[in-house]
C-alpha cells in the first residue's frame, strides 16, 4: 500500500512511483500546499488540471479551522474538500516553532497561542497522530523540532535529539491508531463512525541537525535505526540559511540515505531548488512560494522571475511564459492579468498561481522524463542558465 | 444583428430571444455584472458554465481601470477577458451619479473625481459613446442622469429631461461611430487597426423620471418619438425606493411599453425582483448583489437566505441548496464552505458567488420554460410563498 519503486536514475537523481491509498504519484513530484483544506484560492478541480498528483494539508491550521473534529465527522480530509488523489499533511511542528514568542516548549510538547483567536492550544507526538489520523492523509508525518537556519550547534542539537525522542512516541501512538482501526477498537473512541479504513495512512519520520552536517548524520541514523519506514523526510531547510548551505548539507547526506525509500524535502520548491534539489536525490517537495508569490502578481517564467504589474504588460499580448501550458496561459494576455491585479480583482490571483504551480509540477514533470531519458544533467544545466540569465530572479 | 422575438406570453410575462451579434440571449435573462471586465472572482469559464448568456461590463470602472484605450489595443472587452458571448456596458451616468461629493453635472456631462487616485475625468454623453465603442460590447447604453430613490419631483424632472437632451446627443454621437466604422473612416481615429467590425453595437436608450408616474410616462413618450430603437431600459429604480413603488412604476408604464423591443431593468436582481419584473413585462436584469452576497457568505436558496457562516452548518453535508444544479452545489458541503468562509480562504467567496449567480440564471430559465408552457403565474405564486415562507429573506 505504501510502496516507493525507481524506474531510473541518473547520478543522485531518480524517477519514481510512489503508491499510495489515494493513488499514485510519479516522482520527482512537487506538492502544492492546501493550507485551510485548499491550495489558496484554487478549485480541486485547478489543481488536478494543474497536474498535481498529490496535495500537503496543514495540521496547524486544520486543528485551529475548523478542527479534526469537524473534518473527521466530515469523512475525512479527502472527502471534506473534494480532493480524492494521495494527500500529506505535516504535522505542525514547522508551524508551532515559528510561532516566536507565542510558545513554550517542553519535553512532552509545544504549548502555544492560536495566531487567529490568541486561544492556548497543545501539540504533543500523540496529538499530531492523533490529528493526523482524524484528517485522514494518506501520509502522515512525525512531529518534530524545528530550529531556525542560523541555529548555533547546541541548539541544533538539542532540536535534533528531541525529534528522535519524540519520533519514538510518534511510532508508538500512530501504531496504535493504525491496530485500533484494524481491530476495530481504536485505544480512542473516533470521533464518528468513519474511521480511517485500514492502512489507510502511514507515518514518514524528519530528520533534523540545521546547518551541521554531523548532527544530520546522527539524525538520519538515529531515524534510521528506529526503522521500518515507508519514506523519509528532511526537514529544516529553506529556513533562513544560505542555499548553497543547504545543497551542501544533501550532498552529505546524500550516500547516507537509503535508495529504496521516497525522500521528500519539506517546505523547498523555488524553480532552481526543486532542480538541485532532484540532482541531489530529493523525490518530494512542498513550498507555498507557488500560490504566495501568485497571490503577489509574482510569476515564474523560463526566463525568471516576471512581476505582472510592471507598465511593460499593459498591452502586452503575450501569455504569461509562451512555453507553459498551463490554463493560464493558454487562455490569458499579460495585459489582461495586469489589469486584473490593478483593479485589485481576485481572479487574477487565481490566474497567476494556477501558473506557477503548474509550472512547478511541470518542472519536476520534465525533470523526470530527462532522468528516464538519460539527459537530466545536461536539460538541468541549460535549463538553470537560461533562468538566470536575466538575472533578476 | 440586432433582433427581439417573442415566442410566447403570459400576461404581461414574456418568452423571448434577443439576438445580438455574439450570439442569442434567451430570455427573460439574468444578466451577471463584469465590474473589472471579470465577474468578480470568476473565471469566463465559469460565467459560462452558470448559463450566462450575455454579461454587463463597467464602462466608468474600465474608464478608470485599465482604461478604454487599453482595451481597444487588445481587440476590445470580448478579447481581453475572453468572454465571448453576447456583452452590454453600460455609460457609467449610474455610477458617476452615485459619487455624491466627487461629482459636478453640467448640461455638458458630469466631471467627477475617481474612487481609485482622486483624479479628474469628466464624462459626457459623447465621451460615454465614445468609451463604449472602443469597448466593443454588443450593446452600449445612453448617458443618463440618474436621481435618487427619494428624489423630488423636480430633481426627477430634471434628470428625466437631461436624460432626454443627453438621449439626442448620445444618438447623434453614436450614429457618427456607426457610420465611421461603415465607411472606414471614423470621424475619431481608431486606437489601433481593429475597429468594431460593421453593425456590432446597437444604442438602447433609459428611461428615468425617480418615483412619479407621470415623470416616467413623459421620459418613455420622448424616448419613444426618437426611435427607432432596437431596446429599451428602465433606470433609477431599486435605488432606495420602497418595492413596492417600483412594482408600481413598472405597473404603470407597461401598457405603453412598445411590445417588440426587449425591456431592460437595470441593476435590479433579487430573486423575488426578477420574478416579479418578469410578470411585469421585464426581459433582461443585471445586479451586483449575486456577486457581493456570495462575497459576504450569503447564499439565495429556495428556501431564503442563507448566511454560510452560520454554527448551524458546521458538520452540515447539505449543499447550500439542495435544489440548485450549480456546481458549488453538485461538489461541496454547507460544512466546507462554512470552514473557507471562517478561515477567509478566497475559494470560499467564489464557490458561493457561482451559486447565486446560477440561481438567478436558472430562476429567469424556469420562467422562460413556464411562460412557454403557459404555467407561469402559478409557479411564480408558488416560488414566491415558498421562498419568503421563511420570513428571514
Amino acid at each position: 500500500m505504501f510502496e516507493f519503486s525507481i524506474a531510473a536514475t541518473e547520478g543522485e537523481a531518480r524517477a519514481g512511483t510512489l503508491r499510495l491509498p489515494h493513488g499514485e504519484v510519479p516522482t520527482p513530484a512537487f506538492m502544492p500546499v492546501g493550507t485551510h483544506g485548499a491550495v489558496r484560492g484554487l478549485h480541486p478541480e485547478e489543481v488536478r488540471r494543474a497536474g498535481a498528483r498529490i496535495v500537503l494539508g496543514n495540521t496547524y491550521h486544520l486543528h485551529l479551522r475548523p478542527g479534526e473534529a469537524v473534518v473527521q465527522a466530515m469523512g475525512g480530509l479527502h472527502r471534506f474538500t473534494r480532493w480524492d488523489g494521495p494527500m500529506l499533511t505535516d504535522s505542525g511542528g514547522f508551524q508551532v516553532f515559528s510561532l516566536e514568542g507565542l510558545r513554550k516548549i517542553e519535553e512532552g510538547g509545544v504549548e502555544f497561542q492560536s495566531h487567529v483567536d490568541g486561544a492556548i492550544h497543545r501539540l504533543t507526538p500523540e496529538s499530531a497522530m492523533d490529528i493526523q489520523w482524524a484528517l485522514g492523509g494518506d501520509v502522515a508525518m512525525a512531529f518534530d523540532h524545528v530550529v531556525p537556519g542560523q541555529a548555533s550547534y547546541e541548539l541544533a542539537r538539542e532540536g535534533m535529539e528531541r525529534t528522535l525522542r519524540w519520533l519514538d512516541r510518534c511510532k508508538v501512538r500512530h501504531a496504535q491508531l493504525v491496530a485500533g482501526a484494524n481491530s476495530g477498537a481504536g485505544e480512542r473512541p473516533p470521533l464518528d463512525s468513519r474511521p480511517p479504513a485500514l492502512d489507510t495512512q502511514t507515518l514518514w519520520p524528519i530528520v533534523q541537525g540545521g546547518t551541521h552536517p554531523e548532527l544530520r548524520r546522527s539524525s538520519l541514523a538515529g531515524t534510521l535505526d528506529r526503522a521500518p519506514w515507508t519514506g523519509l523526510a528532511i526537514g529544516g531547510l529553506s529556513v533562513g540559511e544560505p542555499k548553497p548551505v543547504m545543497y551542501g548539507i544533501l550532498e552529505d547526506l546524500g550516500p547516507a540515505l537509503p535508495r529504496a525509500l521516497p525522500r521528500y524535502l519539506m517546505g523547498v520548491g523555488f524553480p532552481d531548488d526543486l532542480l538541485e534539489g532532484i540532482a541531489r536525490g530529493i523525490d518530494v517537495f512542498d513550498c507555498v512560494a507557488a500560490t504566495r508569490n501568485g497571490r503577489h502578481g509574482s510569476a515564474w517564467t523560463r526566463e525568471g522571475k516576471l512581476n505582472i504589474r510592471a507598465a511593460a504588460h499593459r498591452i502586452s499580448e503575450e501569455p504569461l511564459d509562451p512555453e507553459c501550458d498551463c490554463e493560464t496561459c493558454r487562455t490569458f494576455s499579460r495585459a489582461y492579468l495586469r489589469h486584473l491585479f490593478m483593479a485589485e480583482e481576485m481572479l487574477g490571483l487565481r490566474l497567476v498561481s494556477i501558473h506557477n504551480i503548474r509550472f512547478l509540477i511541470r518542472l519536476a514533470e520534465q525533470a523526470r522524463t530527462t532522468v528516464l531519458d538519460g539527459g537530466f544533467d545536461h536539460w538541468r544545466s541549460d535549463w538553470l542558465r537560461r533562468y538566470h540569465e536575466r538575472g533578476d530572479s
